[in-house]
């Protein structure tokens, strides 16, 4: 058994080492703020949350036109794919799609954190041979600029008709912020209403305490720091997962397979950090995990007991744990579809 | 060059033997019906329609998990899906998706009209392996009843939450039949309000007739007779695509490689007959034909008028018969994304 430990782990180590009490759990755990941080360079406007909805919804951003970013955030669901598209043959992304909902309030991107912002993640996409696809940011430019109906959008967003990736980039991510889920019975809890949680889910929140799965998965989105003076956008919050190495899961959920953001950094201290992922909406994201392989939302709390802390958890523990993750699933916006502007008469010919 | 006609096409030859004045234009013209003929065994309920509509968003209707009808039916468009999944590679559809918009108006479906009902395309679609690629329908029936929330919402609109292929068949038909596109321009124009089409636009009218467009084209829906008393639903219309075999465009927009109703019915004249189809909001659904090859409607017109009159058509004529096509884009519904059940803290597992 290997036990590894990083300067990202600070943190942890700092909670980990002395027992967290219920009072100190009310601090760390919080509902979830109504606005994600907005970054000054692009800032919300209707026009642009509008230009972005659109282009969400809009398969043509896709090389092949299959894809948008519906397709694996799916808006009417967890804003994920259920481990669909992630895990299908023909792809190999090789990481389940997070949940796009309330993603504005991580400080970095990504499973592994390897961008800083929205607007970098959507780039990302764009150029990845497993998502977007497009061969460069021109092509999309290109593509964007003979659909007519986009000029107007983008000069009523941007002032500027010339449709621009970077820009595109700006009016999707201005859309992503809108997508939050506030008022779960947890975060009503939090605010008073202690009739919310029933004895079964506020002994799981205790438990979730207790068994030490808050020192990672605190604040107001589960997923550490939130962003704010001391802890900034582009400032990155990781855990080794698995932190413990050596059980059956490993090897039965390829749990080491991937060696996370050391993949990016080539450090070799950083082999298996992950950004701690939100638990905000859990219940709704399964398959569980940076691959996607566990189903059970169960079964995901059972694992972490075991290769994060090496605790059996027993049977009635992980049903209480998993009714108090039940508690944190959130209000869903109602979403509108667009209608997407078009070229009459033509398809993009390439 | 060969020009074929089947006892199909004895409604065209009637059409096409004599000139159609504009007065009998007006009157073969119809603006689009409010509502569409509903089946006596499958009537509209709002918890149908809704269910229906969920099911319509959900991929999981897919085998793979990846395809909703909404990913090739996309309602934030045409209701088609701009050549990309029925284009692509790892598909072998080989049909352009045809727009689901006032498909709920067409007596038989599928471009070679090889179902006489909504309800029995759902059942085609879902065991297609092209398409949602279930083994059976006893699969679907599985899949859910394993997702908690759905069997509610069977109950409400069947009186049973066993989940059957049948109910679902006919919940997701029930939504279709609401996708209907009123109020054109030229619905408007129809219905008394002249200043709707420019003198372009009128021009193209006018030539949409001369030319023989309107002899298979007529009826509100432009795809031949509308259901009623005399032609119910289960009664196809079909035509020769191409009528005249040997032109250029055979072999560059490959317009003879699908034999179309034949391969259905095995019968050797109906080789190269397809259902009429509905010119609505034709000038969204690009690409075009059924195998989608044509990337532009003033191509398409141009085609037309070659393969089935062997008449050439002045780019003028193409110009304005493209002009009065652009005034049948009718009034989307507006539609709120649903939110798709979901057995929570788990996915699927098979």
């Amino acid at each position: 058994m290997i036990q590894r430990r990083s300067a990202f782990s600070l943190l942890l180590l700092l909670f980990s080492t002395s027992t967290i009490t219920p009072a100190m759990a009310f601090d760390i755990m919080q509902p979830l703020p109504t606005d994600p941080v907005i970054p000054a360079d692009n800032p919300q406007t209707p026009a642009k949350v509008s230009l972005g909805k659109h282009l969400y919804f809009d398969p043509r951003l896709s090389a092949d036109k299959s894809l948008s970013c519906q397709s694996c955030h799916n808006l009417a669901s967890g804003g994920d794919d259920d481990g669909a598209l992630t895990q299908a043959n023909g792809y190999n992304v090789n990481r389940s799609a997070p949940s796009i909902y309330n993603s504005a309030n991580q400080t970095v991107q990504f499973w592994e954190g390897r961008v800083e912002s929205l607007e970098d993640a959507f780039i990302d996409h764009l150029l990845d041979p497993n998502v977007l696809n497009q061969p460069s940011e021109k092509a999309l430019e290109k593509r964007l600029n003979a659909i007519s109906g986009y000029k107007e959008m983008y000069a009523k967003a941007f002032g500027n008709a010339e449709i621009s990736a970077e820009n595109t980039a700006k009016a999707v991510s201005a859309f992503v912020r809108t997508l939050k889920t506030p008022n779960s019975r947890f975060d009503h809890y939090m605010r008073g209403d202690k009739t919310q949680l029933s004895a079964t889910e506020k002994r799981g929140m205790e438990l979730f305490n207790e068994r030490g799965c808050l020192a990672c998965h605190f604040g107001s989105n589960f997923a550490g720091p939130a962003p704010g003076p001391s802890f900034k956008m582009g400032d990155g919050f990781y855990e080794l997962f698995p932190n413990l190495i050596g059980s059956k899961y490993d090897k039965q959920y390829r749990l080491i397979d991937d060696v996370g953001r050391a993949a990016v950094t080539q450090q070799r201290d950083h082999v298996y950090l992950w950004r701690v992922p939100s638990l905000r909406n859990v219940a709704l994201t399964a398959p569980y995990f940076h691959n996607g392989k566990v189903n059970d939302l169960a079964e995901a709390v059972r694992i972490m007991g075991r290769v994060q802390f090496n605790i059996p958890v027993s049977e009635q523990d992980v049903a209480d744990i998993v009714a108090f993750l039940n508690s944190l699933t959130g209000e869903f916006p109602e979403i509108t579809l667009p209608r997407l502007p078009d070229t009459a008469g033509r398809t993009l010919s390439e």
